[in-house]
């Protein structure tokens, strides 16, 4: 927990990657691996009981593991070595029983999905929450008008609920992701030396479900030490996550602008100053999440290329993992948690947004105007003569609504009363309402919705 | 379709993503929106038949379009453009109804929709086709002895068919995410300029639904041409795919080094010489795989990268999927067929297997005796003696058995006999053999398995 | 040439990498080498007459020769066998002697490397346009006051010329990046099929010699067949070129938004139009340069990761670069030539400038306030005074001038002139101008510059 | 340092990034723009002694401050004011002046080129040991004869000194490439809150130039606030250079294979072991390279990502470097530092690699053959002879020179001494020896080599 990590991280995310709880994930399967064996027979219960007595992390001293590991390879070996010690000064019988019939990548990954498990009930917890904080301000919003802007450019009236609604969609699309792949990433990993379980003899599969049910894992078809798709796939399920918000957090950046300022982050104090500028009030929160999105593709690549792994243990590109996974899930925690605040206390200027929808002098309701008279003039001969007025407004920088109360085909087709009310934003919303809706309620019929 | 194209990508994959296919999906578009216009009464019936009697691709030229599209920033506008003329010359009433209501990008994205689900399907059929021939592999050589290698050093020995089965396994996880994302991403887009579909009035929805009842895909929450993960999760979850082709090539490459030599990808004439060389016969199909695993990270971080999309419309990350999404699914494409046509044809060597068995001199069966001798000396007491003698045989290019053969301790624990025996790679293969039934039993359970 | 190029490429370097390009690449190659083996009367010079006669890819089918190298495992194979058979049937002697000494990799890596070599000077002369169109730019905007934006938010008055002169510095570096990497990049590729020339007996470094004195390539230490940093630092270089355009294109994407108007791309017909707005005018030249520095982190990427290609010809690696560095030079080229043409003609507008400086109320010149207040009450005094005026605008929508005015430190401190006068952008662009000197100046030190 | 820091890193390197020495490069900034500052007359010198007294990251709490980083956007705000307070205890006159006309990026930036070149001094230093370190076993191979592999299969005979006369070769490139970037790189960043250096009224070069002075760093042209192409270089060029650490590492490991037994990395206690395998000895460094090559190509991606900043201060681009760039260096130490153990200590086994020349039967030599035999035959008709018997031997598993010795056509031109003598590899090597001279030539040119 140095210098960054509280502004890219998240505590309870974070500390699940710990050393410590590295090591303990670990010993947590050590100690039930010890009871699974056990309980096949294959090693007695006194030796179970004294090997799960000291699979506890605070009996472990991680640099001193980190400096043996710098020359074994990995860390379970000198873990195993130094259990095997720590076993033996209480039951020299037991210490024998230490890892028995299993690999260090057992250790390391059934260790790893032990704590990606706790991760994702993390996670998954606060996508709940931002997403019902965005269901919230869909909501308030529903009818505020803004202005929809394409390629950077005013396009159109929307309102912000639609905005909010689509972010929501989403994030709900994501949490779905993540209940998918549970039963595919959360298996234990035991398979020996070479995945045939062989130093337990005949007692392999009985021992693999001994293990898969004391730690509450599912069962594999099969070890898969070399197979990384499961772990994979929770990297690219949060790469695609972190897409989204920082899809969300572009937008609030650019709604954030000085010229545009339709919201604001919430305000707090110490929260974005300058160490000269006295009137800053900077995006903290989006400045973390896009940061996050910059960095999540390449951490995600870095994973898919990991995943060609040698025969029965890869060389390399196991070891690439290992800091990896942790990294995503450490970034994501902490855009996500950024989010989440700056979702729930945002400040929204429906004033500014309003105004906004003035500053392009009515050329934002280009289309609702070519619509009207699409009718009577086709969909080209509209887009024409409007098109004619938008680029004339431009240039004389004058209101659109101006120019073609001058033009005579508009006048044949629209009275004066028609034509004002086509550069009211609230005529031109078509079905945002519904959309709003339709969103809503697959929101709230989601497990643990609408809290 | 080039130089390079018939080696990297596959006929049937590619041809989907061929400017004739591009356009052709944004016309299938077209014509159905045309068709649930009619439906919802919004524009006349005949307007529809004369719309849909221009949607071929034949009657546009790519090139064209190309040249315009450099200017308008999409192809779409030139298209719609174009496509208004030709209706036009046909019947000139409909031709004011021609993209009536929609955007540029309800036309690309929905076209992109089309193409994926055709390229859905025929690559979920070869991977198919893949399994079953693991599945027939994984068979054949389930009790053919092999040995595992960890970190590319011989371990234990194992079977070619529970080597095989790890594979398959992999794949068929593969497959299932690829059914559990279809309803995710094989969705209609249509939302006007800005999403709210204002230009249809309050018939908005109505024509959506009508819209994918005509094309059989599915109906969104909302429009989401900003929300990109729909497309995004395809790229990841191929790029999970990429990665087990990978690991399965690098896996052959191994094993068909000069050294090795126990497998070899099938012969054909042509196939993997050389232009100097006369003897070689190169392994073209893991080449392929393995460029493929190599390129498919960058291009997956490339569409993670590319959601951060502002707004309604994204300036520079919807441009940025146009060439990368299609890239993914013909480097995939031709990678899964390389590798199924190699596995269908694998020349496999059981006896060159059992050889390499003998090329470590018996260190391989290193655990073996350990465990052997671990009931009488503990796990740790045998692993000391047998490392010992592992590094006296190493130094001595002795046989391990011969060295064993000679301790005293091994002497008083192990009859000749029993020594003997357990060099043996049958006799310490563990459960690999329920391993592998457990895989072929989920296999054929699959759906669609087993042809 | 299809539906996409013309958006995302540009003509001129593109064609480099057209499959007529490549081919001739290979044939330039070969023709050289024959000439370079006659030279060290390795062959017959008649031979090599016969020879480079028919080294013109006009002689080939690209797709035919595709169809084989899908077996072959690269288009050299064919491409020897089907030049052999065009060399015999003008004379049958010389066709012994085609791609003596050579193997495959020679022939298409220094094919490629020829085929950089054009690609970099039409590269480099097109990036000294840009240099040259941003140095007028900086010169014409020297004294136009804007504002300086931190965190997407206002922060002090700048001058449009210094943003331009940043962006100036920036291409200039790349352009020496570029200089310094040619003699790495550009060397000739000859070293049989193991790297040893074995085949050419004692005149391998003769024929290497001649050879490069042939094609004006630089000579290599020695065969670099799995040593990739020579081309691999072309694409490193140009994804940092790459990262400059997109700084650029996202800094004018800002400025170009409906609420900031400072600048615009230039007007063309058909330009940035959209299928249904009749008043959008898009920044197309933005959007391709934002698209390819998405994609190309992810190009590059791949180049590096098949930087590990295995002993004397790799298995993937090679393969993998074949189609991504073509693709990095191509949407590199496009971006140049879109930036370039956007920058050279960009409409500039100084009153909206001047008039966006008004948006923050005063808030833009919050430090020059709290400078000039410093002498008098420390720096840290002088923020305290000025952030709490800054909170009191804001939250009252009134300008900072008329909050200062009212305080009392302030009037004893600060002239009613004084302070108006630190509220003219003019008075706080500290050595801007200097700056934009010392930039200009080296470019124009710069060889070639000043054009 | 933590569990596994010692195994993927180098103290050296990383303590570089420690974030005791984060706060110190700040700190240094700090001190040396007071003392700029007063030498330019901006502050009084008293002032300079005691801003610069404090300037010592032991006086400061790096999780404490994080806690306000987490807030404030960045860790130089808590410091500057932090600092500012020590000051003031010390002399509250000199307290006013802490930071004078800088910003927050001004202090990070300069502070990570600072650790930047304590990193680049140490790292070239280590590749020079790496490059002498290859150089000796080049020296020490240039005769001993070994397989040239290509697409992992036996080609030709070469030299391993060739071998690691092209790794050298390649590191040597490397290290040109890290002094070319120096001048680039290695600049002061000192531009106020805006880049106009404004709070210094017209005093700004002069101080940039002190500062660059105190610093022994270049000057820039201007401020590169939102430049990044200085530091992204240093990200690219350590990703070429951990390309050849990975392709070396592949070489090794694949050499190193238990059916290859050509190379062992250096035998230490503890290194390489398994939990439970007594007999193995793992390829830790190779393991260690591999997987920093595998994770570099996405952090560099992710580094090239960061680059598109938006005007005077990226939001989150920035932020993407702080810790990506640590990451990039601390990962290339730890692979350069391993795989410099690894080579300076390699075993070699000459007798193994004569041997493996034999397990292809001959077929190694082919190319031998038929370049003696294309004399008379011409290159096509002796490939296809060759050829034939190749397959002929390979399907009958005898040895080539058997199946040749009974051909005719053979008989005709080739005596049986001058066939036997094509089957030894001294014979074939071409110009591997000259090439070796040349690489060494060039290498003990290189400054500071042969140490």
């Amino acid at each position: 927990m140095g210098l960054l990590d509280p502004l890219f991280r998240w505590t309870e995310v974070d500390v699940l990657y710990s050393d410590e709880a590295r090591l303990q994930g670990m010993l947590d399967f050590e100690a039930a691996l010890a009871r699974a064996l056990a309980g096949a027979g294959v090693v007695p219960g006194s030796a179970a009981a004294a090997i799960a007595g000291r699979c506890q992390a605070a009996y472990f001293d991680a640099r001193a593991l980190g400096l043996e590991a710098a020359r074994a390879g990995n860390p379970a070996i000198p873990l195993v070595k130094r259990l095997t010690a720590l076993v033996a000064q209480d039951d020299a019988a037991a210490a024998r029983f230490v890892h028995w019939g299993a690999t260090s990548q057992d250790a390391m990954d059934t260790g790893t999905v032990l704590q990606l498990r706790r991760a994702l009930d993390v996670l998954e917890a606060e996508l709940g929450r931002l997403a019902d904080g965005l269901a919230r301000l869909a909501v308030a919003h529903r009818k505020t008008p803004v202005a929809a802007r394409t390629w950077m450019q005013q396009a159109l009236p929307t309102t912000f609920g639609l905005k909010v609604a689509g972010w929501l969609d989403a994030v709900d699309r994501h949490r779905l992701r993540l209940l998918e792949l549970r039963p595919r990433a959360l298996v234990v990993q035991l398979g020996g030396a070479a995945g045939t379980l062989a130093a337990l003899g005949d007692k392999g599969n009985e021992v693999v479900l001994a293990l898969s049910r004391e730690l509450e894992l599912g069962v594999p078809g099969l070890p898969w030490h070399t197979h990384r798709d499961r772990l994979v796939e929770v990297a690219t399920t949060l790469g695609l996550c972190t897409g989204t918000l920082g899809k969300i957090a572009r937008d609030l950046s650019l709604q954030m602008m000085t010229e545009v300022a339709e919201v604001q982050e919430p305000a707090e104090e110490g929260r974005g100053g300058s160490s000269t500028l006295p009137h800053k009030r900077n995006p903290v929160a989006c400045a973390v999440v896009l940061a996050a999105a910059m960095r999540m593709p390449g951490l995600v690549a870095s994973m898919l290329a990991a995943m060609v792994q040698e025969e029965e243990r890869g060389l390399g590109g196991w070891h690439a993992e290992w800091e990896t996974l942790p990294e995503i899930v450490g970034l994501f925690g902490g855009a996500l948690r950024h989010l989440t605040e700056a979702v729930c206390g945002l400040e929204v200027d429906p004033r500014r947004m309003r105004e906004n929808l003035e500053t392009s002098r009515g050329l934002v309701f280009a289309e609702a105007v070519q619509m009207a008279l699409g009718a009577a003039l086709g969909r080209a001969g509209a887009h024409d003569l409007v098109q004619a007025a938008a680029t004339q407004a431009r240039e004389e920088r004058r209101h659109l609504r101006d120019v073609l109360a001058m033009d005579d085909t508009v006048a044949r087709h629209l009275s004066p009363e028609r034509l004002h009310a086509l550069f009211d934003p609230a005529g031109y919303l078509g079905v945002a309402d519904a959309l709003i809706d339709r969103v809503l309620a697959a929101h709230a019929a989601y497990p643990g919705s609408g809290r």
